[in-house]
């Protein structure tokens, strides 16, 4: 039987997406139409972005299941129209381009690679750093992206300690929690990663005074969200040595505006927000996977519990 | 029992390890006297570099063992006076830095670091690089430095082939050899890695035309030796975009002489050996274990055979 996918998006994403899209498909056999344009009543799967246009599904007669494009499914969830199952998009490639970002420039700052790359004159300058296990990491968030980063480190021979609002734990992680926590991991952290969330709780949480609590030199890398850090504190602490290099790849403002003293602080690198993206690749794996599911009467992955909402 | 240890090697070295082996023998609860100068009948134990000037072990008539500083044993192993025990040194910190050096150096091309650390300009250049799974490793040499490695980039989730010249397995890695599996493992090579020793039939084994069989824009990266590589050829394919960069490590004159063409050739990064360094702290951790060992009669870590000659 071949199964007809309505693919359902601003145009953009359709032309990146039918390539990954067929292709997951194909390498699982399954049969199927793919398009943006069929009768709603030949539909048997909507792979779908609340933005797309489409709030009424009642037109899609025999519809399986939604699959959505979005990690976040709040704009869908509660749509009354919706009969059939929803899936929320998780996108393994996400978190493993975070750790793989996170790694990379953990053993960037670790390793000093920046004295070699940065100063090609033929000066041999013979200092070998110390061994991971005598780099201490701290890690602010213990969400599944900051556990896998934190584990992964952990496994190339980093002492991490990992901080979180409440108590959580994880293999080779030292996990603290709590106001008192959060000093102890900052007072240890030759270098901090911050892949906390957004909130009002975490908001700031990286100003002058937990900097002044961190080891003198120590770096800052954050990948998580640019509100986490009053700018103003970090530029202070970089420019009196109590901090010795920030990597920031989140902004309050994005794309960082030219004239933000951040590009041309010599103790700051901005990358532009590459650490974490939804990757056409792997999320078309979940795609066709899904499918596939759907179409053998497998349950789906990432279903969505319509009570609870998520 | 207080053992003696005599530390028999230049002036220089007992500056750099003598606190590291009074901090590794405390750790074990040793009981020690650690010096340069005793009479040789009173020393249990010599702490021993080949270039020690010490060549007649016959006064020292209480010797338990003769601990080598250096991997190598050439210089020792067939000297008629020495009857007590010889072991040699295994660093595992040499293993463990050489794996944190490439796993760094790898992440740091994958990732594209160089263009945000060498233009923070103010110009977002938003690319994510692909996946780990998405970059292909190809590893030459497959003793232990480079099985660690290798295994550790696999981990990661780079597929990973490596080539000796005779058959290996480890795990995660893809095991070619001969000559056909080099042609293999160079052409699908979009990170070579150089972990090969020199020998007569290595030397020159990145040639012209090896690097002629690399997919188009690959990167190398050698922390083995420096004759593996022809200077020139490689110098002529990076010019040609043949291959996309190279960060090396080893050379055939080292320190490398300013005039060389490496130190200004921008698609070339040169860092001073510092990728593997025998490391004092766990180079004393070793020898105290040892000592350890030999005091309450558990055979000894690393022995020579002499027979066989290491």
């Amino acid at each position: 039987m071949t199964a007809t996918l309505l693919f359902a998006s601003k145009t953009e994403r359709w032309t990146t997406y039918e390539a990954p899209l067929r292709h997951a498909l194909g390498a699982l056999g399954v049969k199927y139409r793919l398009g943006t344009d069929f009768p709603p009543e030949e539909v048997d799967y909507i792979i779908y972005a609340p933005n797309s246009g489409i709030v009424d599904f009642t037109p899609f007669t025999r519809l399986k299941a939604v699959l959505n494009l979005w990690a976040g499914v709040e704009a869908v969830v509660g749509n009354p129209t919706l009969q059939v199952p929803l899936a929320r998009m998780v996108d393994f490639g996400l978190t493993q381009g975070m750790t793989e970002w996170v790694v990379g420039h953990t053993l960037r700052h670790h390793l000093g690679m920046d004295t070699h790359i940065l100063n090609q004159d033929g000066a041999w300058r013979k200092t070998a750093p110390p061994l991971a296990r005598d780099r201490r990491i701290g890690l602010l968030g213990l969400g599944a992206l900051g556990i896998a980063a934190g584990t992964t480190l952990a496994r190339l021979g980093f002492p991490v300690t990992g901080w979180s609002r409440s108590e959580k734990s994880a293999e080779g992680i030292t996990c603290r929690h709590g106001e008192a926590g959060l000093r102890e991991t900052l007072a240890q952290a030759d270098i901090l990663i911050l892949l906390l969330p957004d909130t009002p709780a975490t908001r700031d949480v990286l100003d002058a005074d937990a900097i002044a609590r961190m080891p003198r030199g120590a770096v800052v890398i954050n990948p998580g969200r640019g509100p986490l850090i009053v700018d103003d504190a970090l530029i202070a602490a970089l420019d009196s040595g109590q901090l010795g290099h920030a990597t920031l790849d989140v902004f309050r403002t994005e794309p960082l505006p030219p004239e933000h003293p951040f590009w041309a602080h010599p103790k700051v690198t901005v990358t532009p927000h590459i650490a974490s993206e939804t990757r056409p690749d792997t999320a078309a794996e979940v795609i066709a996977e899904n499918v596939r599911r759907g179409e053998v009467g497998e349950p789906l992955l990432h279903l969505v519990d319509r009570d609870l909402g998520y």
